[in-house]
């Protein structure tokens, strides 16, 4: 939550920009110096600043991440990842474990505006991984048709794009969410080789054929059953021989390990009817129902997805 | 939001039990064994849990205050520090830093269930913290006249008692606040020697004169001014070389360490209008101005907080 406050007075920005003491900085966020005092004492505390005498600094991590100055800012996603939804899930963990999942289920809801505010504020990161995952998955140059399912921000799809310059992408997802996916393509100047595919990844028309069908950040939503059957729609729409690559956090077997990618189990659990964060077993076994072959889990250095793909 | 979660579903006690599967704690807990495992793991990923195979079981310190069935339990705490109330203060930490206070001043309101939820989670960690204090503050024989301002659980007031057999508490607090420092009085033996004030700390007349007036954990949910006012008032209830006990978080000059003691400061700008974590020589400054001498502060072992004490 301090975290947030800060990201949303910009006070890794402003100290970026000079501004040292709780003083400085509360003219430059308009705010009290009491309390730019003890957000910054505490943004310290937990390692985001240091403190000289009275004046703040950046630490290499903050300044690379969460000074607007930087191009690789990631403080939007704080915006989705500490939001009131997210918030509001948590708030009865324990009444979610006796369910066995989540309370509520507006994070499943048609156009939920959820997934708005995530494609705006997960833009940057995607950007990043999707650079990464890219080369792994597609080549840099010949036709391919690839369907980005639940595309949210694009971003997956988009550096496919980047990638390959002869990739046509189609983006799947609400028509409310792709609004901002079509803006993302736009930025990132293959706004032509983009077309947009609205409606429930359950539901809509996939058309195709495709050579690659992306599932990023999607199966972990739901239940094996559904994931399995959702699998088998892609394989559909796939070419012989075209692949499916999902995008996922992927436990070790002993669901503790990696903490990271394990722990996002509990969001889960309290964000979503019957989703998990499945190991690389279970996505074997729903991609081997699912009709698909040869499956293979690939790793991007520094990268805490992991990317799996199987043959159609 | 895990941690309350387990509390709740005693999660930590059915282990301590014997359970140790989430099939096994999933019926001691009349909660999902998916619910149950996911959760485990999160605890386990966290280190409160140790897991082989598929078998959680406790560790060392989760053993000691985690399960009901340990004499030092301290689950309870979490009652008071993970409620809607603490959450709440907590969603627009931006907020509270542009205006330098608590948006909401709920806290202070004239008998607030938040302090009777306080009285009833805080008690067990207060005794702890109240049998390390007593023999710092008072000998253990003799009559005495103690006033325990703000008394909430009363768990400090009591310890005197229990140290000294001679000690009368008179305890101070809102009506429905002291309905729990009674019970606890009279659970510890100690009910006769026990009288109860209620009301406002700021307005109910002291009475006295007393030996000694305790002011655990009340100051620091005020301004400088605001505290030296009520400094004031303790020294008028006290006899000529009486003293006056401050039970705080005392960060040091830094104000960013030690972390939980500095941090502490960032609970009460989100939490209160002008409160704050202060620094020992803020509260020499203070008690010099309320008219008091010979302050000192004195630590206890294994005790976050510090004892500062000073003579009228």
């Amino acid at each position: 939550m301090a975290f947030k406050g800060a990201i949303e007075l910009e006070l890794f920005t402003h100290i970026d920009g000079g501004s040292a003491t709780a003083a400085e900085l509360a003219t430059r966020c308009r705010a009290s110096e009491r309390g730019v005092r003890i957000l910054c004492d505490y943004l310290t505390i937990c390692g985001h600043l240091s403190k000289q005498q009275n004046a703040y600094s950046l630490t290499p991590t903050s300044q690379a991440f969460l000074s607007k100055n930087s191009p690789a800012y990631l403080g939007s996603m704080a915006g989705f990842l500490i939001n009131g939804f997210q918030v509001a899930a948590f708030r009865d963990v324990a009444g979610a474990v006796r369910k066995g999942g989540a309370l509520g289920t507006e994070a499943l809801d048609p156009e939920s505006p959820i997934w708005v505010e995530f494609a705006r504020s997960m833009a940057p990161l995607a950007a990043m991984i999707g650079g990464a995952v890219a080369p792994l998955l597609v080549p840099d140059a010949g036709p391919l048709q690839i369907l980005d399912v639940a595309a949210g921000h694009g971003m997956y799809g988009i550096a496919m794009a980047r990638h390959n310059p002869d990739a046509e992408i189609t983006g799947q997802d609400w028509r409310n969410v792709l609004e901002v996916a079509r803006a993302h393509a736009d930025q990132a100047g293959i706004g032509a080789r983009y077309r947009t595919l609205p409606g429930s990844a359950f539901e809509v028309d996939f058309g195709g054929p495709y050579d690659l069908v992306l599932v990023p950040n999607f199966a972990h939503h739901f239940d094996p059953a559904a994931a399995t059957g959702f699998f088998k729609k892609c394989r559909a729409a796939l070419k012989p021989g075209g692949r499916i690559a999902l995008i996922e956090f992927v436990p070790d077997e002993d669901r503790v390990s990696p903490p990271a990618q394990a722990a996002f189990a509990l969001t889960m659990l309290v964000g979503t009817p019957a989703g998990d964060a499945y190991t690389f077993a279970e996505y074997e076994a729903m991609l081997r129902d699912a009709g698909f072959r040869d499956w293979e889990m690939l790793a991007a250095e520094n990268i805490p997805q992991r990317v799996i793909v199987a043959v159609a």
